[in-house]
């Protein structure tokens, strides 16, 4: 089974980009860690970062082929990307959607995503552990 | 270690309420399962319910004295209530918030908590597979 | 065939409070008139008001199992209770929402209720008289 | 004693307009009946419909001269007419709103009327059956 | 030269309709002593009144081949046609608002005409004196 | 086949009102040329044109008899009436919108229609030409 | 009779200031030419000019010692000024708002004033000739 | 003469919650101080707190037998609660709304109150000392 | 220690303006009162007042130099003035805002100030006996 | 002469994506069936789709050189890009915006679109025959 | 050429007020060091402040006269005053409106002024060098 | 010392478009001569352009390491951005805001930006020596 995570622009930058609200860590290690995660469950985690709306779309559209369920944190394109949402409603995968800081504490423009109510459901507020529960979500709806 | 979960009004139907949207298991048996859970970290969970917006009110401010954290499905109140809210702020433990429901493909109301952003995160749209998630989540934060 | 009566908050002053407004009689004279009249239908009608939003929950969870429907005035919790709707939609009986008088005409904040789009139908402005045409409505409901 | 029972745009139709929402009898049999109805109570029903703004204008003013009260279902101008409304403010005939369906649950535009503050009372939800309502309302009323 | 004096809907109840509001003369009275003020200063004053927002277009779009301007009381239909303001702009004549009444003092949705910005100037507030005012305006406009 | 095309109010002006806006042909030639243009494809196209929402509402009612769809050109009513959005559903048969200019881009109270989410689909900015594109556009719907 | 007449900010630059919206004759000119038409009534026009929001308000004040209504064009405080509506609340005379241009047609800021509810009547739209209407105006409901 | 002292919920964790916005004394001793300061002035202070809207709603229906007037301090349930305004109207007693921390300077969902306009004044901003400041304006009142 | 009491716009009325709102005596009275009273706590009361913003603005300013606190009631210029805001961010002395009336219950337009928030508390609707609470308030901040 | 058609994101998948609302064809059958029916107008129609915001821009910037107006469904960019708006002002030709749904029946957000009253029209709800009346349209207006 | 430097109320306490926020030089110093950084393009800079909006509503009058342009740092009034907007416009020079702060930054009320879009250009965020670079951008618009 | 300029979508057609509006020297020329104002103070300016969102991203990211500050013209993407407001947060230089027109006289979408109250300070309204302004701006930010 194949799960693809999805990390949206600027995802780049952790570990460097205000640690103090993002953690220490890098997304390579992160994504690491996660990768060895899956597997313990028999998941191939698939892991892609982009700053590029399109490229995002197009990782979503690609999903369609070859995976059983999207984990995306769609960082600021959750909160202005119709695009993305189009993308997840075409390929109509289960889909979770994790933030890494409790956005409904955050500016007003942060508190609503567009893709919220396409999605299976959402984690959000738990820092990059947030993945590996998200992980644990998809992985316990799959085998129900 | 000792956390408390706290289900609000009409969680008592679980398993007759509708069963399509809230699955068909009852409350005690789910309550019975997170204990079991808990346990295997070492956890104490203690369980409530109420549809009274004042005893949820109580049982968060009796936390202050004997719980390392909380874990609240607040469902209607959390929607409706200033009282939770303060309550929570007045105790100031770790609270994850959970919704059985992807309350953003719901009715506008529901989209917005009076609690969203005083609570550590939130975890919505799992079903009862969400409490579980919160806990682990709980135990993750409270172990850093 | 047994229908349930609710009467919301403050609805104990009845005859007391504001008698310009919402008439002079008592809720308990009131409330026998109307149990005469349902039994000249062969209805059985149950009677119960109380202050408490959570006791009109647990009132309206328990007509789940014995009541053919709801009459339900639900005074000022009409306008700021999810917990109450979301019980009407957990016991799933058609219900009938009364208000003595015709809140369209009143402050703004009494023009709309949480429970008006899950209810049969609703009748307003006719004071007291409007239960008794509350419970001619079900009645023809039930019989149809 | 006289009253006039106003039907608005499309009520014409009935029994043959979505039947499922406004079910199927036509509005000519429905008016037979009521007027048998108040018969009983000693009244004369006199009905009319139109699809003309203008028109329903007109018979409201024509009713201060001869009749004791009004049961309107304005139907789509509910919505948009402050004519309607200025002729019932001229007439200042005592007068019930009269909606089949539970217009609360339906488009957002259909939640008020226009009418609404200016009427005695509301009765909306209960199909046909809410005019026979709306006639004992309006007895009730002139009779105390 | 020629001016037409259109009233808008109830407006052929001046004098019955709350008289308190808008004066205890009848329409009839009043348009026959503006056709006297108009005649001293050489205008041939056409008065119409109709409950129907078709017929008052209809009036509009007439006065364009044999008239030289138009006062207007739209009365509830100033509120809510757009039909009328289309039909002053296709017929681009100097046009003048009239309201009896100081609606900026009456309920919100009468605080705002459709026409308010199409129209040349508006007067409000001086009761049935208003329809004077507005000759002499118009009058004064013609002539510069 | 037989189709009905109906223009709203001020649409008999074409020609004259407006002629930059609107182009300087009159409604009975357009709509002379239009009959021809269906005939083409064996359509049979009645024309109608009321100032009145009355009249319109009754001859969208007529066509559940006789016409397999509906040309729409609501013109002002298209901003203000409910009682046309009704008729289209009560007569359910499929409809095209049409106007002249691109309404986009006028006042904003042109922006939206209340018919607009019940038609099969609009064209709009095209002037007079929209209703040959609306025709084509039926008939190919008719025809699949 | 003495009746004040009072000219907001700005207006001490009339036939100076945008000559095309507001004319070409001073505000002394004009003052002038009112004094006269006054006196033709018998009325003692006194006139003041003042960009100063609170020698407005003490103008106000002033006058209910020694005149019988107040002709007020408060330009650009009129849409800002609280303390202008108070001042005519305390002094309770009978008022005349009174607009050069038809500000309904100008900046949405423009289209409402503060003191639109609290004055007898308003003219807008009519270049300086409203002052005259405006004293009419003032006359008739004096002396009625 | 006797006045009932009224706080909401989690005021019973004064002292407790949050001392800095709240300061360091408990209710007790704070509620004593007010008796005794009450004493001097010849007033029998009563002193409840709830954090159930029900047993609010009560003490304020049971305050029209015995009570010369109210001081109440609603908390959370100041901003959400119709039924308390519906308590207080219907008991007609001259309150007094009190709030410890300046409500306008924090989450814009407390800048406003459902009981600010049916009582006769608010204090607020000034901490425990508002409670006295409150009874020395109730007893203003009650007195002139 | 020093005290500054500054009145706004058309308080000079006071005890003749609408009386029945504001009471009736003029504010040379209160003042000379107030002067007394907080003689007695050893405070030197300075008492001004003004219908001009800037002058306010200028006497807050002046309070900078010698005063330990600032009474303020901004009346209309409370809801308008974001000039006097600055002006009391810029001296950063404790500042109590009085109300004579209960403004919550007035226009919706005077339900908010714009200095609510950057003032110590506030008193309202107890009349010019609010100015004594006030003052009160204020030493017993300034004692603290 | 030539025509350049532009679909946006998520049209790549046509046919596959939610087939019941998009039709069943994908977009290279859909575009060379459309290059062909323009070939019979002698137009030469250049066909590109991208997913990336940018791109779409470049290809309407480079437009200007070579082609004489433009068919453009913007799909979810149409919804959300400032960008689209500025290159088809910057290029200022002819141009016609397709949706294949009728966007005014689905979610709120897809109501709008930013460049709605830059083109010259719109056509919508007619699915991939809505290319074609594009074509038509364009034709007719360029060569009028 | 002589260039008119306008600054608002509050601004005479420039190195007083809020230090952090506002630099700590007086408004005497900046001026005078404008004046001379003025000279050096053959720039002759008035310096006014005010903190009355009659008197900053007259020097813009009275810079119709003489001055090539205006630097205006409106203060507060830049969010309340229509009167400063329509002197601007009265007097049509070029005008720079200068903020000391990154007003987007601050409060919701400070983020638009209403003098925004009839200045030639704004510059904001950059302390009392704004002035400098306000002077240089109208000196280089003179000058084209 | 480096300081990167970023120009964002249809910048590149700079002197094509709309040149009243944006000027009519290209953006290469531009460019260059901003690069030789810049050298005089020492700093290296390096340029960039892109009409992709994703790139602008990568810009500011990059910027981190061996800027000191950015000048932006976010053109479009200003407006819909939420990715380039989260990248400037994550790198964290001083950044000026440029816009070559004055956007608070265009359309409303055009009146905020997302990034404008992250940025150090903000230029608009002086057409391409606006970036003149904002070197000069932000040298001497970073020089005290």
């Amino acid at each position: 089974m194949r799960i693809l995570l999805i990390n949206g622009p600027n995802m780049n930058l952790l570990g460097e980009r205000e640690p103090d609200r993002y953690g220490g860590r890098s997304l390579g290690d992160i994504e690491a860690e996660l990768v060895q995660h899956a597997l313990k469950s028999g998941i191939e985690l698939e892991c892609v970062q982009s700053n590029h709306e399109g490229e995002l779309v197009e990782w979503i559209q690609g999903a369609r082929r070859n995976c059983a369920g999207i984990i995306i944190n769609p960082a600021a394109y959750g909160h202005t990307s119709v695009a993305l949402r189009d993308a997840l409603l075409a390929v109509a995968l289960p889909t979770v959607e994790v933030h890494l800081t409790n956005i409904a504490g955050r500016e007003p423009f942060r508190h609503k995503t567009l893709i919220a109510d396409v999605v299976l459901g959402r984690i959000s507020g738990f820092g990059t552990h947030g993945y590996q529960l998200a992980l644990d979500a998809l992985n316990e709806h799959l085998n129900h």
